[in-house]
């Protein structure tokens, strides 16, 4: 007897297309950062983060709703927005009660295009957040898809790596037929010693870009788990802070 | 001072289109069988592999030429072909000086989609013929794309192993920026004691699907390093061993 929901792990979002996005929940994961700062925003208070795929759709709502505009392109702040893609920028201080409007280079075209293809649920995960989307996951009994932001369709370590941290704590509730999963689970065990200096020593491409601009710190912050340990849900249009946990 | 040439990993024919194939080496890796079956008969003296992409080219081409068509479809002989895609099926007393008409699911797709976007000099490669593959990548001193054939589209284990058992061997000869070279690397020394005993400890699909037809013996084979040690090189349609080595 087997009735255990599948779990399958997309590497990049030219690969989404292979999985059945349509009965499953789909996790966003786009570590280095959007999903660490929309975790973070959330936590912070802020009552919800609207991602989209242009900047110029985020100046343009941002005026409308008068919210916060944010956003990076290739890990700068995007010319024409307010503010960047760190977790730092957005303490309770700053965001409570506001709205943000957010774009990435690939977490916000990720879960786009999940939505396109018809999911029925999305929610973000990251380090910051791992419990959250842990337990959410084991509740909700459904099938999931693990889908890695990655750079620009490349893959990378740390989207994988954080889609191994939640297969390896919540295997045994799904069934999985998946090498890509296998892998990242795999990955995990050899770096959960130390992420960062994982990171440092294969010389991860994101790693590499960003110590360039000066952002150890941004990524120590996104690689530890459940410092901002809340379940960003996606629901009409808005990621908002899951209620029902 | 850096003048290393570059090595990337594509982890599947879906993410190929991200690397430039028009300045590199292609190493076609489909470990599970296609490449190891190709260098297992040019090994056993094979005059050539015609890689066709259907079995209606296949067996077309095999009664023009009088040659022996071979293929699979899902892991097993396709229907209208002789041969299937098993490395013991071609011994030196059937191929010797015989021509193979070759299709399989993966391998042959691939290579034709890196000849078609450009790459100007394409090999096979698989652990029976890895010592032959690192030797000609290393004397070559030009840019590698090591090309896994994955399983319609999605990751597999044993191809990244492949390509993790290559820069394992030749990486300071190269510059390395790509995190699924680095991935393929550590998943290689996480394995590399026995690969057979990974590939079952970690359920790899193509493991399932194989030992599900009763062929572990064509896995051991597979996974061993240099039984069939040529180099099969693309020359004017056909995979013939090549002659510089």
């Amino acid at each position: 007897m087997n009735n255990r929901p599948s779990l399958f792990t997309s590497l990049s979002p030219a690969l989404l297309h292979l999985y059945d996005v349509r009965e499953s929940i789909v996790v966003i994961i786009d570590v280095l950062r959007a999903t660490s700062t929309i975790a973070t925003a959330l936590y912070n208070g802020a009552s919800s983060v609207i991602p989209v795929d242009s900047v110029q759709r985020c100046i343009e709502l941002g005026g409308q709703i008068g919210a916060i505009t944010a956003g990076e392109r290739d890990g700068k702040v995007a010319p024409g927005l307010a503010y960047g893609n760190s977790p730092f920028e957005y303490p309770r201080s700053f965001v409570e009660n506001k709205t943000l409007v957010l774009t990435t280079t690939n977490g916000t075209k990720l879960l786009h295009m999940a939505l396109n293809n018809g999911a029925p649920t999305v929610i973000t995960g990251s380090f910051p957040n791992l419990s959250a989307v842990c337990d959410y996951l084991v509740a909700e009994k459904r099938n999931v898809i693990l889908g890695c932001a990655a750079w620009k369709d490349r893959f990378n370590l740390e989207d994988t790596l954080f889609a191994g941290a939640v297969i390896d704590r919540i295997r045994e509730h799904f069934e999985i037929n998946c090498d890509s999963s296998q892998m990242a689970a795999t990955l995990y065990q050899e770096a959960r010693e130390d992420l960062y200096e994982f990171m440092k020593k294969k010389d991860a491409s994101h790693y590499h870009r960003l110590t360039g601009y000066g952002l150890e710190k941004d990524i120590r912050y996104c690689l530890a788990a459940d410092g901002a340990n809340v379940l960003p849900i996606f629901i009409d249009g808005r990621l908002v802070v899951n209620q029902a946990i």
